[in-house]
């Protein structure tokens, strides 16, 4: 999937690291998720990516958008999709900035508090809301904090409370965590659902929403379940926790859209040891990149994330490394507790490919760290 | 010392968050600097804070500049110094950016790898050198890794290389960790320096400078040691292991230089508790402010700075908070396990002060993470 990366990487030089993201493969990501979830609406997670082709092909396939904010707003219609194709996603936004939203059409709110719910109130009048339950984020690589969402008794009120401010009560959503392996884990956030639509419609409140949120994988290292098994797993939760009728679905993929679309070529800066009296275990090799965490890695945070690595020497011996960025920060260690096998004849000025990393990487550059450029970005 | 900076922001409109640096608390960390350790040379780390204005300030004030990138020497020059006065810290270069900087008219280069030392032979022949060597760390907040620097030992057997190959053997680095507070951390470590020259001056290699590095502490919260402690400790230590053969000391501050003299404005997006049946502390407030993390941040990761956070409504009733940023990102949570008293009256829309933010917030900030514009960076 990624040959045409490497093809076109081979025939640009090399003057600091680049992300290159293969359209294609972007594509077929997202023909999987429709082919797979033919009943589920795709929403994009614009923040995963927002490249202005990555948009626009989007747009073009019939995709939606999850938007964490007014800029991503903007992009998303310039790249043609229009405003009731977007989700104002992010649980914590100005009242100013829900106000342009809505001045650029947009309609669908999430939120996870009542502030935010009169908030919406008042400047985007009549809009539809979802509210973000908890959950409990077991099994994700990345699991969520309690920073999103709301006890499911606290949304029960607040959905009461959206009715009485006039905006429409559309739906809930969660968020299982990110890189989620446990397909458990939407069982159990959707029986909670399933009993809040319950006691809602009993009230008078009909939802006909379910955000299922984001949380499937890309595949790195390891190898995760196929998109068929997720699909099968939410379908069967929805059965068993909404019977004959079960409620219009939404997902919010980005890492699985575009993650495995995209490589980042980098170089090598310095190869050394720290001590020239021990034996390699203890004397580590240090690989440094002209990449780290302030370039654009910055899910290496606490060795969460591990990208394959590959170099044109990956046949030669191995020994394991610590790879650190090239700031004179000591934090910019990508991974040091668990060692990356790296072949012992790699050299400086040698190119590496760290594959699988075309979502949250381009836009969590810094401005200029250490005077570094931020993350150059390529669309093939 | 930021009452002009608190009467400045008065009269700005709050259109996202924005840093705000006092030259005259510069100015005076500087003039502190050059008081107390009247002997020893100022290069200030540029990576803290790369603004032109306070660049330019230093260079007219008499300081040389520690630089980690081409980029930077670049902005020193521009600011109106003269390449003698800046050193090339970064341990980890291109051979490239090595040629640029000697070319620029740089001469002074660190280095701690043999790899390192034989790129500077070639791409700037003739260049003084000096070997960062490791340093344990303990006592300082922002301890280092192993990164940067090689042991002692080895130390020795690359300034006798680095003879070999044409370069001018110059002397010893070490870096403490940044907000170090023991002081005795620099007498261990000049006692190894110190071990060293006297090693190499027995193989006729007499080195003359010893660079001290950074880890002179900004105050946040905390306080801490007053700066004639520190160059007390570090006269005494001088005198301890080099006699009456003091060498040439450099000194590389970056954050107590700059840290206190910057001020964040942030705004309160929501504030909201999770659940609304339980007591406040099982319960917490979250409140969200329109920076994070990825907005300039990052130094709360692991919560290991804790900046003083201050508002109008300081006198009123306080309760701790969870604080977070505006990012869809669930890492995106600046104070959670320890929470910060904020008054209960706190507001929607209120503007709060993030002190002592003058160093390492600008440049780290994400280039456009979930749409966010990077922080907005004024000197007055």
């Amino acid at each position: 999937m990624t040959e045409r990366i490497r093809n076109f990487l081979d025939k640009i030089p090399h003057d600091g690291p680049v992300l290159v993201v293969d359209l294609e493969a972007v594509r077929e990501n997202y023909l999987t998720f429709s082919r797979t979830m033919p009943d589920t609406s795709i929403y994009y997670a614009v923040k995963a990516n927002p490249a202005p082709e990555i948009l626009s092909l989007l747009a073009e396939l019939g995709s939606s958008f999850d938007c964490a904010s007014v800029a991503e707003i903007e992009m998303v219609l310039a790249a043609g999709a229009t405003a009731d194709r977007i989700s104002f996603g992010n649980t914590i936004k100005k009242e100013a900035d829900i106000a342009r939203a809505h001045a650029l059409g947009v309609r669908l709110f999430a939120f996870d508090a009542r502030a935010e719910l009169e908030k919406i109130a008042r400047a985007a009048p009549g809009g539809q809301v979802f509210c973000r339950i908890l959950c409990d984020g077991e099994g994700a690589e990345w699991p969520l904090s309690r920073k999103f969402g709301c006890d499911p008794a606290m949304a029960e009120g607040l959905m009461e409370e959206a009715q009485n401010l006039g905006l429409e009560p559309l739906g809930l959503s969660f968020h299982v965590g990110s890189q989620q392996t446990d397909l458990a884990a939407w069982d159990r956030a959707l029986a909670t659902v399933g009993g809040l639509f319950r006691r809602l419609a009993d009230k008078g409140i009909v939802l006909r929403l379910v955000n299922l949120g984001g949380g499937f994988p890309a595949r790195y290292r390891r190898d995760v379940p196929a998109m068929e098994a997720y699909s099968q797993a939410i379908h069967d939760a929805i059965i068993a926790h909404f019977g004959n009728h079960p409620p219009k679905t939404i997902i919010e993929p980005g890492r699985a859209m575009v993650g495995n679309a995209g490589i980042i070529r980098s170089e090598v800066v310095l190869i050394s040891r720290k001590d020239q009296s021990k034996t390699s275990e203890d004397n580590p090799r240090w690989v440094f990149l002209d990449i780290g965490k302030f370039g654009g890695l910055v899910e290496c945070m606490d060795e969460a994330i591990r990208y394959p690595i590959r170099s044109r020497r990956d046949d030669d011996a191995m020994e394991p490394a610590i790879i650190a960025g090239p700031t004179c920060d000591s934090a910019d260690v990508l991974y040091e507790r668990n060692r990356y096998p790296l072949p012992l004849s790699l050299d400086i000025g040698d190119h590496i490919l760290i594959e699988a990393t075309g979502a949250y990487t381009s836009t969590y550059a810094s401005v200029a760290f250490n005077g570094f450029a931020p993350l150059k970005s390529l669309v093939i």
